[in-house]
């Protein structure tokens, strides 16, 4: 039933290629206001694209931020189930720029992968589904199934508008399930099907001392340094075992299982030695690395600075200093309540002679988990190991994705998490890039899956 | 004696205030290689003024950076002592240059200040030192005793090239004593004799983790984020009661003695919460502000950065981390030993899961002191109670000039800190500026100085 279908993707791979090199070159950079003008040239290009295929009811939608492109296919009937098939089309800011080897928006073969920014988070992936409804509308005429598709603008920033708009709208996205490509395998040819997601909060400290910087001669013994006082809060919060030692932290964190203990050992993952480059691995006290990335919280400082960070030396004690804090949380944690923890730790270990603030973060998710068993996970995970040759792994993952929260949230439906990113895709980072590997077998996991999807 | 040069600098104020700006027009920052030919302007200005001025030899001098200036008057004769006066062109970088009121390179009066980068650090008072000679040329037709003039362009950087230059030309800059106007009253208008400085050392400590920055969600749980790695780090090296936790620091230290502690009583010095503008006053377990700024030992963090600065959130894990550090020192301590004992408690306690690097910074002085009842410190203090019209006092000042250590250190003779800077001079920040009332009655200090250094 699929071949038909999977020769055209062969026979078209060329032109499908080029078309997704187009779509990588706008730089649809959300988080930027200068590039406002390319995010809306990346949501024409789908709305062109979904159009040509043979979608209904086109549409880009305002959504007060960036907008949220939309359509939908209801002629596989009434017995055929409806997927809303999320993903995104912004993508992460680029710096540090000069660490690229190619530029980001001007994307590159190497070595059997596709270099751009947002090759694989989520252009990329994006585009596989679509090309897929292509090839089956081009083959079949129709697609085995009733699609709505939605995608957003803003994922990289938090998709904070998109609650509002998936409640506001319930019955124009309403389908049986929710299929997201927005995710990676655990290494390279081996089919993940993932179960699980973090949550995420986030917050910003800042702590001023002087109203300037100050000479340190004149000044040093008289105040208390601002970048100092601000380690002395950071290393309160994290000790050398990676637990995090805010009070409260923990409570109500759903606790590993002995059975996913052994379903992470089957799970032969990503040798972190090699694709990191650190010295060695180092996860909480009483964790493997793979557990405590998959099941554990977590606590990261992405961001700290204050004072002078040119050439050379500058006697100055800093006026101010700032550290962005973002945790990944486990079923059980609550976004809000874990910001006010933290904001109480810091109030309560801040020291004398400086002010200290704490912003918190708007975007925050609760985590995600799906019982692997599931019918639709089952589908998915089969049509996986008939593309790639190998068993499916199940897998919970440290990101988050806070649509997949949301969506459960307002329909309680299954969302089947099937990503086809690698561990050296390098998102978020210089020199992005996905398999080729992946586009190709990716795209033949998705003809079986939505082929068998009526079967029973 | 002192009325008629006196009256010389009364009747030429404003041509000398607009002489002044000219020099502090040029913006001589030495720390910026883009400004090269502003410091040889700089440089310029002086030589021309100096040869204006009746000195002679007056040249100058390559120094494998930034150029001296040099020139010397020898016809007070054989029984009139020699002074070598020290001071320096260069300056300051000038950023955050978006909280400056005024263009830092366009002298402005306001208040009774005038408003540039350098008209306090250190070319106000190198001109003042300049206009005082030529008032008593131009009256006298002479100098009440020899001079040789020492200005250089690297103090803002470390003086690299002035102790082998010193050394050299050991015979070419030998004097009797020294004198330096680069420092400042411990309150408007409080005459102060500087008789001790800090001295100086420095390091940079590098903490790299992953090869690149990571997606937080994929490796948070995996690898140790240096910048948690760093903030551990640097609180283990000061507690929150301001003493230097690091072993061996304090070692050898002079003690502050009593007598010491008393005059440090009657400096009313300065209001730090109206100067400053922190919340309070903190200084090391068991002294005061006063005595931890003039006697005791700091550890500062000048600037500390890692990972994302920019607008919202990135959820990375940062690649590496740094943190730029500087002591200021008291007798007792020595610079490069200093630095052997960060680098080594740095090294005993950075966690594992990262690499440290320690940059041990090349410019370093040891602490100076001088006796407080010397006869050339006497006559200065006179001499600054008879313009200032108030009883002198006597401090050690927080900050180091590492040229002071230096000329001890070659030559033996006492060096006499003469400055006439206040503590809102902003020295090192956005608006500096220096008062008229400091140009005017710093001058005729000066004039009593000079015409009283021949009595016995």
């Amino acid at each position: 039933m699929s071949e038909k279908t999977l020769q055209y993707l062969t026979e078209n791979r060329e032109q499908l290629l080029n078309k997704l090199n187009t779509f990588l070159s706008i730089p649809s950079v959300s988080t930027d206001s200068i590039h406002k003008e390319d995010i809306s040239k990346a949501a024409g290009f789908l709305e062109t694209y979904l159009s040509d295929i043979g979608f209904d009811n086109v549409e880009r939608q305002d959504t007060g931020g960036h907008p949220l492109v939309y359509a939908e296919y209801n002629q596989a009937g009434p017995d055929s189930p409806t997927v809303l098939f999320y993903g995104h089309y912004d993508v992460q800011p680029v710096d540090p720029i000069d660490q690229w080897k190619s530029d980001p928006f001007q994307p590159e073969f190497r070595d059997g992968r596709l270099y751009a920014r947002g090759s694989s988070d989520d252009k990329g992936q994006v585009f596989m589904h679509l090309a897929v409804f292509e090839a089956f509308m081009k083959t079949d005429g129709k697609l085995p199934l009733n699609v709505k598709v939605c995608i957003e603008g803003e994922e990289e920033i938090g998709s904070e508008n998109l609650y509002d708009i998936l409640q506001k709208k319930k019955e124009q996205f309403a389908a049986d399930f929710a299929v997201i490509s927005d995710s990676g395998m655990v290494a390279e040819n081996q089919p993940t099907l993932l179960y699980g997601l973090k949550g995420f909060t986030g917050i910003e400290i800042n702590v001023t001392g002087p109203d300037n910087d100050l000479h340190s001669g004149m000044y040093g013994g008289a105040v208390r340094n601002p970048v100092i006082a601000l380690t002395h809060i950071l290393a309160s919060m994290k000790n050398e075992d990676e637990v995090v030692t805010v009070d409260g932290f923990y409570d109500g964190v759903e606790p590993l299982t002995d059975h996913e203990r052994e379903l992470i050992k089957q799970v032969k993952g990503e040798d972190y030695h090699k694709s990191t480059g650190v010295p060695e691995t180092v996860s909480e006290k009483g964790y493997s690395a793979k557990e405590h990335t998959m099941g554990r919280p977590t606590f990261e400082i992405n961001g700290m600075y204050g004072g002078y960070q040119g050439e050379g030396t500058k006697t100055i004690i800093p006026s101010t200093a700032t550290a962005k804090i973002t945790c990944r949380l486990v079923p059980g944690q609550d976004p809000e309540h874990i910001q006010q923890l933290l904001e109480k730790h810091i109030k309560d270990v801040a020291p004398s002679g400086v002010t200290v603030n704490v912003k918190k973060e708007k975007l925050s998710a609760k985590a995600y988990k799906v019982e692997p068993d599931h019918p639709l996970i089952k589908k998915a995970a089969e049509s996986y190991t008939k593309a790639f040759g190998k068993e499916t792994v199940y897998v919970r993952m440290g990101g988050s994705i806070p649509v997949v929260e949301w969506i459960e949230d307002i329909y309680q439906m299954p969302i089947v998490l099937l990503g086809f990113g690698t561990p050296d895709d390098r998102l978020h980072s210089p020199n992005e890039s996905f398999p080729l590997d992946s586009f190709d077998k990716g795209m033949e996991t998705l003809v079986h899956y939505w082929n068998g999807i009526n079967e029973k």
